[in-house]
C-alpha cells in the first residue's frame, strides 16, 4: 500500500500512513514521487533528507551528528553532513545546509520541540526517532521522548515545520550553540512572545581560510503565542580570582522576556507553551546573508501567512515542473527512484544566495550589491565542471546562464573566478582553474547570452598571470616546463586540469577567431605529455630538474591517502583524466591495443575509484577505441548498478554538489559529455525504453529531445532522427536544435 | 605658574604647559577650575580621571588595569575602577565607566592609538605614559612606547578624542575583548573607511544576577579616511579531532575591509594610517543603551561636525555653571579642591541614561521606553540616601526631580521601587529598602511635583508583601518579631535599615494626613531598640528564639570582614546608625553622658570607618547632647582634614557615587542632613568664610542661602537671618525659603 519509494527506517502506523499520503497515493507516478532524499545519507554520501526547495537557501534537515551517542559524531572525525543516516540522537532540525560536500559548514539555525521543563542542553533533550518519511520538500519525523511529530518544508529562501505537541508543557528551542560548522559565535534576540531574530557565524570552510567566516541571518516566528520566551547563554569558564563570586561561572543562563541581543559561541532562544490539548504549532524561518531585515522580507514574501500544507504543495510542484523536463518509460521503479532523485540532487547546489530583493554579499567583503537574475553560490568546480553544468545546459539552460552570470559577478568582485565558491567566499579548495572550462563548455553548447568577452578575459587572465594568481598556483614552473615540478603541490594532477582548462580556453579562442591564443592554448593544453613515463605507460611526477621524481608506485594515493605528485588518487586514476587529448594519449601508450590493455587494468585491477572526481569518465574512454566500446556500455552498466541504489548507502561516497548525481543521470539517459569544453556526448546503452528531454525554447531550436532503445544487449546500431550515426560520439547542437530522435538499437 | 591643582605625576614640558593651559591662565579661579579628577584615583576611590560631562552617559578614562605589569591588576583581585593612580602600564581608554562604586562593571569600548604595524594584543601595544593632565571635561597624557599625545573630552552621550601621531605608520584601535567588566562578548562591525560600529556586553553587576547583562552600542567615526581597516577575532581553542587542521587555531585573524558583524569574546576593530607629516586624528564616539542608530543619533546632536576644541569648551562651561551653583570665599586652594572636586564627583553618578531622543531601555526586559525628562541611571541607595539627595535637593533640585520621577519610572517598570540600579537592571547590591527614604526626604524637602502617590504606593508595597519581596528579604520575621534573627542575612543591620525606611514611610504619612499609616509606621521604625544589649550598650543580633546571638564581639566585622548580624561593618559602627531615634537611643543607653561616652569610644578606640556608609553620620551626632556639640566640631575637622586631600588618595575609600563627597561637601558647608526623611541639618564649623548657594526658583522661593563665619574655634553662636539660633539643628526649609543668611560666630 505504501509508495516503496518513500524510504522508512522502521514501521508505520496505519493511521499514519493513511492521513499523511493520501495525496500521494491520488498522483503516485509523478516523477516528483520518484525522489527518495535519504539516497546519499550514509555512505559519506553526505546528502541530506531534509526538507528544501529546488536551489533553495534554506533547507530544514534534521540534524543527529552531535550527540556523542552517535556512532558517526561531528567531532569525533571529518564529516560533513548535518544528517548520518545509521546515527540515532536528533537534536534539532538545522536550516541551513549544504549537500554532498567534502567539509563541515552550515548546519546551524537549529529548531527543536522538546516537551516538559526547559532544557537547552542538547545532550539532554536531544532522542531517539522513528517513522522518518522524506520527499522532495517534505520531512518528517516522530520524536521518541517527546511524542512530538516534526514535519518541514521549505521555499527558496524560508523554511517552515509543523510541530505536533501533546497536551502540557512544550518548547521551541532556536539552538545556535549547535551547528555541523567549527565556526563560533553568533547573536540572538527577542522581538516578541512569537519572534525571535539573530545570526550565527559560520564558514572558514575546509579550515582554508579563517577570515572568511560570515554571518547567516535568520528570523524564527511561531504562529502561536507562547506563555514564555527568552534567550539562553552558557558563558565560557573565568579561571581568575573573581571566579569564586561567581556562582553561576560556566554555567547556563537564562534572560526571560528580555529584548537586547545576546552574543556568544554557545546561545540560543526558546518559546514555552502549557498546552491544554494536543497542539499544532507552525515555525517559520527567514534566511539571509545580507540582513535580519532581508531574512524578515524572505519570510514574508516567500510565506507570510501561508499554512505549512500550502507551502508544501506549491514547493512540490515547483520541484515536479524541474523534474519533469525529463520524462521517462520503462525501467524498474527503482531505476525511476535513482534517476529522479539524482536529477533532484543536481538542483540542489548551486543554490540561491541573493535575498528576495536581489541583494547578495559582495565577495570577501561582503558590502552589499544587487543582482537581477538569481545569483547562485556554492560553486564546487573541481568536481562539477566535469559533467553537472553540461547537464544544465542541456536541461535547465535558463539556470546555467544565470550560474554564468553568477560567475562573471564574482570575477568582477574578486578580480577572479570562482574555484571553489561558498556564500561569497573563495574557499579555493581543490585544484586547477576549473571555472573557465564552464564557461568555455557553456558557450559551446550554444548558450551564448552572457559577456563572453568578459569570460574569455576572465580565463586569460589566471592562465596568463604568472604572480600573485590565486587559482593558478605553480603557473611558472607550468608555463616554462610544461608541467608543475615535485616542488609544487599535486604536480601531475595539477598540470592536468590546467591542461583542461588551456583546452577549454582553446576552443573558445577558435570560436571566437582567435586564432593566434587557440594555437598556443591548444599546445598547452597537451603538456601533460612531458610526465608520460613510457617504462610504467603512466603519468609520473617530475622533479625541478627534469628528473622522474622517486620512488614512484602508480597505486600510491588511493582513498585519499597523500601521495607525491596527485590530489586525493593515485597514477592509475589520474593519467588517462586527459580526455580532450584521448588520441594523444593512445599514441603515447603504444596504441590502441595498449591503451585499451593499460585502461581495463584500472578496472581488473581495482584501481578505479568511483567515488573521485579524477577517474569518473574513464568508463566512457574505451569509445575512444573502435571495436572496444562494448567496454563502456559494460563498464557503465556495472558501476551504475553497483555503486548508485534506492538506499541512504545509494551514492559512492560524497555526491560532490551532485556530481556523482550528473553522473548516474547522463549514464542513465545513455550519453555522457566526456570532453569538458568539447560539446560532445559519448554514448553507453540507456537504461529507459524511452526518454523525452524538454528542451528550453529560449535556447534550442529543439522541443524536445527523444532518447529510445530497442531490444536487449550491446549496442548494434545508432539512429539520430531516423538515420544511421556511425559515431560513437554526438555533437550536443545536433541533438539540441530540432525535434531530435536519438534511437539505439540492441542486440 | 602652572596651577597647581592639576596634580602631576611627572614634569610637564614647558611648551605643554604653554600649549595647553593657556585658556586656564586667564580663569585660573572659576570653580570648574578647581576640580582634579585625580582625587579619589587612589586609595580605593574607584573614581577615574577621565573626562566626563555632569552626569554623562559616556566618560573617556584612561585604561590601566589590564596589563599583568601593573601593581592593581583587574584580574588579580577585586578591583572596580578602570585607572588606578599607582598603575603605570596603560592599554587605552575606555568609553563607558563607573565612579566610586564597589564591583567591576563597564570600563569597556576601549579605543588606542599605536604606532608601527598593526598589534592588536594589549599586552604589546600597551604603554607606560606622562604628562597626564585632568580636569573637569579633560584628560590628556602622552603615550611612551609610540610618543601620542592622547587629549580627551566629551558630552553626555558621546565622547572626543584627539590623538596626535607623529609622521609614519598609525592605528586606532577598538578593542571589545578589553574591559573593566567580566562579562564577555560584543560585536563590531566595519560600516565605512571612518567608521565602525557595534555593542559590548556588560553587566551582571557584583556577580549577583548573571543574567543582568545587556549590550551598550557605540559608534566610532574618524575624521581623517584610513588607508586600511578591518577587525579581528580571536577564537577560543578548538581541541577536538578537527584541531589538527585548523592552523589557526586560537590565533588572531583579521578580516581587512569586511563589512558584517564579528562577534566574540575577543574581538576588536582598527583603522590603519601612514602619515607623511605628524597628524592629529580626531576620534569620535556615540554610545547608547537602546541601539547603534541611537548611539549615531546621539554623535550626531551632540558633537555632530565640532571640533575637540569645541567640545571641550562647552562641556567645560557646563562645568562650570553647575559648580558654581555653591560659591565659597577663603579657604586654601586646597580647601577649595577638595570642595569642588567632590562636588564634581556628586555630579558624576547617578547618571544619563536616556539618549537624545528619549529613550532608554526598560528595567530588566530592555524593550525601548521613552522618557520626557532626563532618566537616571546607576543608583546606589544604600550609599547615597544618607546624603547625595539631600544635596541634590538643596543645590540641584531639578535634577533631583528627574531622579525621583527615574525612581518612580523604575517601580513602574518592574513592579519595586530600585534598591541599586544600574543602567536599567537591579543590581540587589547591599542592603535594606532605602529608595524610600529617597523619596520622603525629597518630599520633605518641598521638592513635591512628582506623583507622591504613587512613591508612597510603592514605599507600602515593599515595607508589607510578606512574600517574594526582592527589596525586603526576612520581612517575615522583621514584622513579626521587629527584627531579622540570625537566619536572615545581616539581621542587625537589615533591621536597622528597614527601621530608617519605616520612619521615611511615617514621616511621609505624617506630612499626607495618613495618620494610623504615621503611627503604625513610626512604632515599626524603632524597632532596632529590641536588639539593644544593656551589657554591652550596643546592638547585637538575636537567634530566632529570640536568645542573643553568641559569641558576640562587637569589634568583629571591621574592615568588610564577615560578620553575623552585620554588613560590611560590626556592632559598633551600627549601633548609632539610628539617627531618627537619636534621642530613644540615648535613653536606652542610660543618658546622655553614657550615650556620649559611648559614641566618644567609636572614635578613642578607632572602631569608626570613614570609608564605609554605615557610620559616617556619627561624628554628627555628639549635637543630639546638648553641651557635647564641640565633639561634632572637633571630630568633623580631624575627620575632614585626615581623609578628603588634594591627593589621589584624597578620598577615605570608595566614593560610592558620590556619597563620600556628599560628606565632606555638607562638612566644609557646615551643614549636615543627619536624619534622612527628616529635612533637617544639623552643623558644625564651616570651613569657607563665606558660601553663596544659588536656589533654584523654581522649587524655592529663596534665590540664595548665604553660610557665612566669623572668628576661629568652636561654634559660639549661630545667627540665623540676624536672629540668634539656640539649636544646633535647622529645618532645610527655614533655609530656602527667603534669602536666609547662616552666620556662624565662632570663639
Amino acid at each position: 500500500m505504501f509508495p516503496q519509494f518513500i524510504l522508512q527506517k522502521k514501521e508505520v502506523p496505519l493511521l499514519f500512513i493513511c492521513t499523511i499520503c493520501f495525496s500521494f497515493l491520488l498522483s503516485a507516478q509523478r516523477p516528483v514521487d520518484y525522489v527518495n532524499p535519504f539516497i546519499g545519507t550514509s555512505n559519506f554520501g553526505a546528502t541530506n533528507p531534509g526538507a528544501i526547495a529546488p536551489r533553495g537557501m534554506v533547507s530544514i534537515s534534521p540534524f543527529n551528528v552531535a550527540g556523542k551517542k552517535n556512532k558517526l559524531e561531528k567531532d569525533s572525525q571529518w564529516l560533513s553532513n548535518p544528517y548520518v543516516y545509521e546515527n540515532e540522537f536528533l537534536t534539532g532540525f538545522s536550516h541551513v545546509n549544504l549537500s554532498g560536500v567534502g567539509c563541515p559548514d552550515l548546519g546551524v539555525i537549529i529548531t527543536m520541540p522538546t516537551v516538559g521543563n526547559l532544557e537547552t542542553n542538547h545532550l539532554k533533550y536531544g532522542t531517539t526517532y522513528k517513522d522518518e518519511i522524506a520527499k522532495a520538500g517534505y520531512y518528517s519525523t516522530v520524536l521518541d521522548k517527546s511524542k512530538v511529530k516534526v514535519e518541514t518544508t521549505a521555499t527558496t529562501r524560508a523554511g517552515i515545520s509543523r510541530y505536533h505537541f501533546p497536551a502540557g508543557k512544550a518548547n521551541i528551542l532556536v539552538n545556535l550553540g549547535l551547528g555541523l560548522t567549527n565556526e563560533q559565535g553568533g547573536m540572538i534576540k527577542t522581538v516578541s512572545s512569537t519572534e525571535i531574530e539573530g545570526f550565527r557565524t559560520v564558514g572558514s570552510f575546509c579550515y582554508y581560510k579563517p577570515e572568511e567566516t560570515y554571518p547567516v541571518y535568520f528570523v524564527v516566528k511561531v504562529d502561536i503565542e507562547s506563555d514564555e520566551f527568552g534567550v539562553w547563554k552558557k558563558t565560557r569558564k573565568e579561571t581568575g580570582v573573581e571566579a569564586q563570586w561567581m556562582g553561576y561561572n560556566g554555567k547556563e543562563r537564562f534572560y526571560k522576556n528580555y529584548y537586547k541581543e545576546v552574543v556568544g559561541d554557545s546561545i540560543g532562544g526558546y518559546f514555552s507553551y502549557n498546552f491544554d490539548k494536543p497542539t499544532k504549532v507552525e515555525v517559520k524561518v527567514g534566511v539571509s546573508y545580507i540582513s535580519i531585515e532581508n531574512a524578515r522580507e524572505n519570510l514574508q514574501k516567500e510565506i507570510a501567512d501561508s499554512s505549512f500544507l500550502e507551502v508544501y504543495h506549491k514547493t512540490q510542484l515547483e520541484w515536479n515542473r524541474l523534474l519533469s523536463k525529463i520524462s521517462v518509460e520503462g525501467g524498474t521503479k527503482d531505476d525511476k527512484t535513482v534517476f529522479y532523485t539524482a536529477l533532484y540532487h543536481t538542483l540542489i547546489h548551486p543554490n540561491t544566495l541573493n535575498d528576495t530583493n536581489g541583494e547578495y554579499p559582495k565577495m570577501g567583503t561582503r558590502e552589499t550589491l544587487k543582482t537581477e537574475g538569481t545569483r547562485f553560490t556554492v560553486f564546487s568546480f573541481w568536481d562539477t565542471y566535469r559533467n553537472l553544468h553540461s547537464l544544465m545546459s542541456l536541461v535547465y539552460p535558463d539556470q546555467q546562464l544565470n550560474m554564468v552570470n553568477s560567475m562573471l559577478a564574482i570575477y568582477d568582485e574578486s578580480g577572479w573566478l570562482p574555484k571553489w565558491e561558498l556564500n561569497s567566499t573563495e574557499t579555493t579548495t581543490m585544484v586547477g582553474d576549473p571555472a573557465g572550462i564552464v564557461l568555455a563548455d557553456t558557450y559551446l553548447r550554444g548558450i551564448r547570452n552572457f559577456d563572453v568577452k568578459k569570460a574569455y578575459e576572465a580565463m586569460i587572465k589566471s592562465a596568463d598571470q604568472l604572480y600573485e594568481n590565486p587559482l593558478r598556483p605553480g603557473i611558472k614552473n607550468y608555463i616554462e616546463k610544461g608541467y608543475l615540478t615535485t616542488s609544487d603541490g599535486g604536480s601531475v594532477s595539477t598540470t592536468q586540469e590546467y591542461n583542461i582548462s588551456d583546452f577549454a580556453i582553446a576552443q573558445l579562442a577558435k570560436t571566437l577567431g582567435k586564432k593566434e591564443d587557440e594555437k598556443r592554448f591548444r599546445e598547452r593544453s597537451i603538456s601533460y605529455r612531458k610526465l608520460f613515463d613510457k617504462d610504467y605507460k603512466l603519468l609520473r611526477p617530475k622533479n625541478d630538474d627534469g628528473s622522474w621524481h622517486h620512488p614512484f608506485n602508480p597505486t600510491d594515493g588511493a582513498n585519499f591517502a597523500k601521495n607525491v605528485g596527485f590530489i586525493e588518487g593515485n597514477s592509475w586514476q589520474y593519467s588517462f583524466m586527459v580526455s580532450h587529448d584521448t588520441q594523444g594519449l593512445i599514441k603515447l601508450m603504444g596504441g590502441r591495443k595498449s591503451f585499451t590493455n593499460q585502461l581495463q587494468k584500472v578496472f581488473s585491477e581495482r584501481h578505479f575509484d568511483m567515488a573521485n572526481e579524477p577517474d569518473i569518465a574513464y568508463p566512457y574512454l574505451f569509445n575512444f577505441v573502435k571495436g572496444e566500446e562494448w567496454r563502456t556500455q559494460n563498464m557503465v552498466e556495472a558501476l551504475r548498478k553497483s555503486y548508485f541504489k534506492n538506499a541512504p548507502y545509494g551514492l559512492p561516497g560524497n555526491d560532490d554538489t551532485g556530481t556523482m548525481s550528473a553522473w548516474v543521470i547522463f549514464s542513465m539517459l545513455g550519453i555522457y559529455p566526456v570532453v569538458p569544453a568539447d560539446p560532445i556526448y559519448t554514448v553507453s546503452t540507456p537504461v529507459f525504453d524511452k526518454i523525452t528531454i524538454e528542451l528550453d525554447p529560449k535556447f534550442y531550436n529543439g522541443r524536445v529531445l527523444i532518447i529510445e532503445k530497442e531490444g536487449v544487449g550491446s549496442i548494434k546500431e545508432i539512429l539520430l532522427n531516423g538515420e544511421k550515426h556511425k559515431s560513437f560520439f554526438i555533437n550536443h547542437l545536433d541533438l539540441v536544435n530540432g525535434n531530435n530522435k536519438l534511437k539505439f538499437i540492441l542486440e
